[in-house]
């Protein structure tokens, strides 16, 4: 089974992102809008149960974070993926590595940029022309996340929640 | 803000209601397979608070239970909903009295018919033509539930999870 840990913002925050997700991301109806802290690996039933009491053991290390976005930016040319750009703060950075040191089959293969995607799969023609607009619209939210959660993926794709775990450190 | 309490089947379970409800529930793409235990209610932030702390309450009294599956029923005529049936037990009575009594704001209008819905909003000729054979295929399943989810609903209909708590009474 594939599995994934993700923040989600505020209602506020997934609202927004909704609006241009609704046009620009054919993943809108998969999952709601969100910024990936372990990108997919995969587990089965006895794995997940390993893995995820190791998560709860860095949930309960660490404190609830700050969850700043700076403006909106692009992947490209890399992918035609555009998103929100979130501040990489000390706190964002270390439980990051702490849920990247957990034991997946798998190995992490990109550098952590923290964001949240509002467009991807675009055409390079469909990405020059909505990029500079969104980019001008910008993204300045603020809010401290408490939670982080464990999602799984069913054979349509879409995401469904196996377990939330409090950011419950002193 | 708009909260529902839900437990999620199995993935096998999903992917299998799934294979239905992508072509004949148009609520396919704003929530995972679910069986509702407590349906749509309103609270702001701080009544939220509230209200996640009594659920957490409860789930900590309440076993783990079984979701056994005994077959498709139709909600027809009252409304052309279709879904698989899920038994009625002692535990899951008990656990959705127990969720049915922490306040909320409004009051619950309907009985409980435990269930996890595959169609729905069908024309009536719709309805009585493929709810015959949905329910010749049938669907019997039986699992452990373990954890049940308190979930929030956004401005474009879709569901993201708030917080997951365990059954986990003795």
């Amino acid at each position: 089974m594939k599995f994934g840990i993700v923040a989600f913002p505020s209602k506020t925050v997934q609202d927004f992102a909704n609006s241009y997700r609704k046009r620009y991301d054919p993943h809108y109806a998969l999952i709601t809008p969100h910024m990936t802290l372990k990108g997919v690996f995969e587990a089965d039933d006895q794995e997940i149960k390993t893995i995820a009491a190791k998560v709860a053991d860095v949930a309960s290390s660490q404190k609830p974070f700050t969850l700043k976005t700076t403006g909106i930016s692009s992947f490209a040319p890399v992918t035609n993926a555009i998103y929100f750009k979130v501040e990489a703060t000390n706190e964002l950075l270390s439980l990051h590595k702490k849920l990247a040191d957990v034991d997946y089959k798998d190995s992490e293969q990109y550098a952590f940029v923290p964001h949240i995607t509002i467009a991807q799969k675009l055409t390079s023609s469909e990405h020059d022309d909505i990029y500079p607009q969104l980019k001008m619209i910008g993204a300045s939210f603020e809010e401290i996340i408490d939670r982080i959660h464990l999602l799984y993926q069913l054979e349509d794709g879409s995401w469904t929640v196996h377990e939330t775990f409090r950011l419950s450190g002193k």
